[in-house]
């Protein structure tokens, strides 16, 4: 299949009706959200594929890769449930595993499974290995919440924030692909082994923000995801977006625009949230950086000119 | 990886630990337990992956098969659910979707997968769609119960029993692997549209049933995951074993042994418990057959003979 038509999928899975009044948000969201009694069930799933999301040959170049993939699929669903501003429960796994798989890889894999859930308090209490043409890693994720936030909350007014910075992890992924001998850095790092923000989304939520998302498809992109689904525009000042040092030298060194990695990197694993300005003060002492404000009307604007929206796509072929 | 590593994933997986004192099972049984108030939340993941568990030609001998293939993929998690008792309640799915695969095949997927969550009131809660090599479709299910059954809960003395007919499913496979041209018939719709018995699952439950599992791999080989984790030997009679006049019939034609089929053939997705037999005519009237019962000690015996564990392998290769 086509890009194009991959995208007609996502909209016959979207389309799926729901039938139970419990059913709070299905698709079209960072979670699906049940209501349970005083309490809010929050339902994700993520998978990494080979060739999509990693190449095999990259364990040449980084000797931990598997390790870090294990790491990477859980924090993946766990930056779900921290974009809801919920706390992650219970994982279960599927590995899709090929004739050629090593052993060494899967176990490496396992063991980067089960040091990040220990380390966020997460049980993996279900797993499958299966057979298959090309590696796949399939994490579900199941979260709990009393309060969380949603994508079509934003208000015109609010002020934009977000955690972290931006473009780092495709500086990452660049390196990797493009270099032959590779030292583990801040911008590897930042691709293979994010951070889900947990802590600050359920502070957020705490604080009483009622919108929020994370940038998986780049900080345009998932602006207007917001935008779209609470129907407001959202202007945003390329001056206040977080760049790291990092970013900053990676691109003068490459002559690269580092405003173009922030914008549509992609694969951050930050938060943006939009709240009233009442609560600046308490937001940005989260660790948020404000970047931008909601208004009326529709579309993502930098600087004041319309930006369209443009995602990234792992390893992008048209 | 070879067979033997696999297994060895699958002994990784289970050596997960968890951490939170409600978890009352993970790994090891059809679904993972988790206490919640008063209920039990019940969660498992299937899969069906290409040339594992279906092909993509098959499609010229059967023109509805990805309809079929997303009845199926619901089907063989709900029947985790049955196994356990419980009630089916919201599903997640991944597709994997490969540069040749067609959208026509993907939207029959859907249907079926759509039509069946109808019909067993799931609601589908989340989608997502992700390139691959090989196509592959994970499923993931959330149930919940009042009370459920283990497989580590057979009792010496207690009888065995099973719900429908086994050994279809093997010869359905058999049929489509090896037909040209291919009309459904009972066989071949055990095969590739199994039916999860939900019913007769919570009825047990009901009855007070403690100890049910389903075939998935085997009657033999799962009458081992039970003898084997209740620390029971069990004893089944080849002449109570039920049996298809199709699958007869089937056998009868082509000079084969039907027991072979019904004992080895797996993928039949029927029950088995055991009970004390004070509850036989009670349990009988669900529809369970008896073949056999527990005993002290260990093994699977075969008209007083052990069976050695033996499963089923989709497309076996050695």
């Amino acid at each position: 299949m086509k890009l194009g038509e991959f995208s007609l999928i996502e909209i016959l899975t979207k389309k799926l009706k729901t039938l139970k009044k419990e059913v709070v948000l299905s698709v079209g969201d960072d979670t699906a959200v049940i209501k349970k009694n005083s309490t809010f069930l929050l339902l994700t799933v993520d998978a990494l594929v080979e060739n999509s999301h990693f190449r095999r040959e990259w364990k040449k170049k980084i000797r931990e890769l598997y390790y870090l993939l294990g790491r990477k699929l859980l924090s993946i669903s766990l930056s779900d449930i921290a974009a809801m501003g919920g706390e992650a429960k219970y994982a279960l796994v599927t590995l899709g595993v090929s004739e050629s798989s090593k052993l060494e890889d899967l176990e490496a894999l396992y063991k980067g499974l089960s040091d990040a859930s220990v380390e966020y308090n997460v049980d993996v209490v279900g797993g499958d290995t299966v057979r298959s043409k090309g590696e796949f890693f399939d994490l579900f994720l199941l979260g709990e919440s009393r309060k969380f936030m949603r994508r079509s909350e934003a208000k015109p007014g609010e002020l934009v924030a977000v955690t972290g910075t931006f473009g780092d992890s495709k500086a990452g992924l660049e390196l990797i692909e493009k270099g032959k001998e590779i030292k583990r850095n801040f911008l590897i790092n930042r691709f293979l082994n994010p951070t889900p923000r947990l802590k600050e989304g359920k502070e957020a939520v705490r604080m009483g923000v009622k919108c929020g998302t994370d940038v998986s498809d780049g900080l345009i992109f998932n602006l207007y995801t917001i935008a779209e689904s609470s129907k407001v525009s959202i202007f945003i000042d390329s001056g206040k977006i977080p760049m790291s040092k990092e970013l900053l030298s990676f691109c003068k060194e490459r002559k690269r625009n580092p405003l173009e990695y922030a914008l549509f990197g992609g694969e951050d694993y930050e938060l943006i949230i939009t709240f009233p300005n009442d609560i600046e003060k308490e937001i940005t002492a989260l660790g948020f950086k404000v970047i931008g404000e909601a208004g009326k009307g529709s579309g993502v604007f930098l600087d004041g000119k319309l930006i369209p929206k443009k995602g990234f796509d792992h390893f992008r072929r048209e």
